[in-house]
């Protein structure tokens, strides 16, 4: 099933906002009806491909067939951007200046590798795409025309090593898909992102994604041990061990490269025995110090639950985790701070981290909530992009930001941030709801996750921008890092520079020369264009 | 206090092995005395240096005097190569081909960057020096004249931040030095490999080392949170949160870099409170197989010791972990495989996991040997390099090797380097012991660290020279990596090549080029020159 087009997931699942939360947004953030319909997929004005048919011929040749290069409006529109809210905001006006010429779909690396020389012969950029999730303008390279690399008929799980614990999978397998084939053999990945429902293993590796579980289970690039690239230059493959002293770390240069230096054809990834048990439980705290506080002391002397999460006041006042409730903490002034704590393993082990981190958390001032607030947590924990996409349509503005930084950094990165969205968006007429969670946790720091809510501009994109670019500031300012687990895409990319500093950016930009000569891989994307 | 020139350590600490021992190496592997007798410091023939008075001028200007450059014979001496057999074999032949043209000591970030200026004014190579330990010919460029930059003025610890538990290091300050400062504060790194007494912490990055307690505190890369790198185009600083989805990971593009991208000059590591506990104890499994089962088994599902590690048969039997109960087992069939197991932490977490892994270990066929054994291989942890000397001295040869792979290829690879070892050395009239331990665990693999004792050839450089490249090719053969922990240096480079395949050598040479233009860093050092 292909993602909606103009928003996100499987459209059978959005839900309008219950009257009480229009109501809500219309009296505490002036959010106004939207004054102008919503255009259908039809009525997009789709710009004619420039790529001539020789070059679509060659590509087609490329493939194995012409039915795996896509040239109709709607696979060109489906592969337009990805799904950060300026990316639906412009979708849904019809601006399609990014639109792809045409959309490959490869089979094997072989394949990649051809469709790369056809793209050099033809003056083609080329983007890979996966599961089209990204939030940072991943997806639209700077360079004109280009063709989308969808890596979907990739999908195979092609080697699983029960002794070693390590699975090899193709690029384009969306995380729903890979579990379900490593569950048929007692596994698991535990890599379960926001965008989980959709979002592929290339897609992760490429992007260093991170999951809700990565308490336990990692980021996804801890998760990584071998990845193929496939480049113009040719093939790089690592991961010969799990760790080696044979000189810098490849798959940590490949992770994070966002396509900007060849695309990943298979990932060789560590795999964990499906979890016997599974509970998630909420706690309450008096403030996001203190629960902080606590969380760090569970991230530096454990025991480390496996989901472990906390958010401020003004999120655990909105339930943003729980979409059905929203509104309904509002007026209780005393609703303190939500954590959630999940716990996965066996019966034995979990109930002693349990009972451990309890003892932990209680010492640290929580009260215990139960599993009730937890369980609804898990069950919603991938629907807050449906709450977005219904915000949109009753003319709210809503989009989320996320960064890290070391423990005694935190509150100062997590107030600069929260001021500078506040500040210049109640400058520019409409003051936001700005909310946060702490939303991973390691030994050393943790990353702060933001939702913003507030009414929408007269040009939403452009409303926006100034207080995106405030927040991108502030947090450099403030010591921390420009995403946690976005990625950088074009969006953050100049403030990535300043973060990385010209020279090690100029390394950056020798190894993509060196693998991409042509620089037609995602122009633009992480990297300057010259 | 300065290493023995020609040896490992603190000479006081050397002692001649034991009459018996000695009596075993002739009878067992036909041993005979050194016909030559020892050179003295004094005896060495060096060469006058090639750099003129203009270049060392210069070099005193950027490091803020002429004391701070030495020029003397026994400066140049102990700067010469690292602490490999085939180093040790060499120096103590008087052989001085790879002599520094004058050891420079910065006491700066800005004064590395004048020294690297200054080397490239004057077409002089540098090559840093930490400890000076390297086994991999780190120290040994392939162009002819260079300057050792030797680190030990930058041996400050800069900044602690016990909320994020971070540390601020210089490279120079060796290991001890490093965990004295630390522990005033409350904090240890936990980094405790063989060469602990010697190395230092810009080594330990530079090189990608491990330690004996990994299993618990993880590898040094592991701790490694930021690192500033002085090129010379200028300098690169990385590290703004513990993790981050800003493009790839720069640390560990540095990381194993082996100094031919830059300096290391400031290192972020992640630093834990001291334990309060420390227990170290004996397990004896009745094979290697069976022993190896039972650390994977620790590895993947816990819980986890801080310090796991298995002898096979014959380096149970010759008892290498404790150089004075040498030859005490030999005639003991039935003594099987000895494991390390250590806890430490605080008394209850170490309690736990002290007997939740006990409960492992014996279910996987382990008889508990009790905290003797683990004391006496505590006590005798970094004394195997004096041993060495003993054994140089008595005219046998012996040296390590080690490699990791994912635990599926353990056995192959196991099998494979011993008998590349075997065959080689007794095919040239040398029959070895070679002896192996697991010495560091991952739920995906593990490494393997060999240790070779054998009589010395008539050249035993050259005669050992086809013993290990034999093994290095056992090695890519059965999956493994060329080094686990060692590092690539010169001796691996050819090796290490193959392993990582020629279009990745190329970006990392461009990475090189961008950052060393003139490639005076290590040239030769981890990759080809040109």
């Amino acid at each position: 099933m292909d993602m909606l087009w103009n928003g996100w997931g499987d459209p059978a699942k959005a839900a309008p906002l219950p009257d009480s939360v229009t109501g809500l947004l219309r009296d505490l953030l002036g959010v106004k009806p939207r004054s102008t319909p919503a255009l259908a997929l039809d009525d997009l004005d789709l710009p004619a491909p420039t790529a001539g048919p020789a070059a679509l011929a060659a590509l087609a040749e490329a493939v194995g067939g012409a039915e795996h290069v896509r040239t109709d409006a709607e696979s060109r529109i489906r592969h337009t951007r990805g799904k950060s809210t300026p990316d639906l905001l412009r979708i849904r006006t019809g601006d399609l200046s990014d639109v792809p010429q045409a959309v490959v779909l490869p089979a094997t690396h072989d394949e990649v590798l051809a469709v790369l020389r056809v793209c050099a012969d033809h003056a083609l950029a080329a983007v890979p795409f996966g599961g089209g999730t990204s939030v940072v303008g991943g997806l639209a390279p700077e360079r004109g025309a280009f063709v989308a690399l969808d890596l979907r008929r990739m999908d195979a799980l092609l080697d699983l090593d029960p002794v070693s614990r390590t699975a090899v999978l193709q690029p384009g397998l969306r995380a729903p898909a890979a579990e379900a084939l490593l569950a048929e053999q007692g596994f698991t990945l535990g890599h379960f992102p926001q965008s989980f429902e959709w979002a592929s293993i290339g897609g992760f590796a490429a992007a260093r994604s991170s999951g809700q579980a990565s308490a336990g289970y990692g980021r996804f690039d801890e998760m990584v041990l071998g990845l193929t690239l496939a480049t113009p230059e040719g093939t790089v493959e690592t991961g010969r061990a799990p760790r080696s002293a044979a000189g810098p770390d490849l798959r940590q240069l490949i992770l994070g490269s966002e396509g900007a230096f060849g695309v990943i054809t298979s990932v060789t990834v560590r795999v964990r025995p499906l979890p016997e048990t599974k509970v998630y439980e909420g706690w309450r705290f008096a403030s996001f110090e203190a629960g902080a506080a606590a969380l760090r002391r569970l991230a530096q002397d454990g025991p480390r639950p496996t989901v472990l999460r906390l958010s401020d006041e003004t999120e655990t006042l909105i339930g943003l985790a729980s979409p059905d409730k929203i509104g309904a903490g509002l007026g209780q002034s005393d609703a303190g701070c939500l954590a959630i704590t999940g716990y996965e393993g066996t019966p034995e082990e979990t109930a002693y981290r349990r009972e451990r981190a309890a003892a932990v958390l209680t010492a640290c001032g929580g009260t215990p909530l139960g599993t009730e607030s937890g369980e609804r947590w898990a069950h919603g924990r991938f629907s807050a992009p449906y709450l977005r996409d219904a915000l949109l349509d009753v003319g709210a503005f809503a989009e989320t930001l996320e960064t890290a930084a070391f423990w005694s950094r935190v509150p100062e990165l997590y107030a600069a941030v929260r001021t500078a969205l506040t500040d210049t968006l109640t400058e520019a007429g409409t003051p936001p709801l700005v909310m946060c969670h702490i939303s991973h946790v390691y030994e050393n720091g943790a990353s702060l996750y933001f939702t913003v809510v507030s009414a929408q501009g007269e040009d939403p994109v452009a409303h926006w921008t100034p207080a995106k670019h405030a927040a991108n500031e502030a947090i450099g300012a403030a010591g921390g890092t420009i995403s946690h687990h976005h990625g950088v895409g074009t969006d953050h990319r100049d403030w990535y520079v300043r973060e990385t500093g010209e020279l090690a950016v100029e390394a950056l930009r020798a190894v993509k020369r060196r693998l991409d000569p042509d620089g037609l891989l995602n122009p633009g994307v992480l990297l300057p264009t010259d």
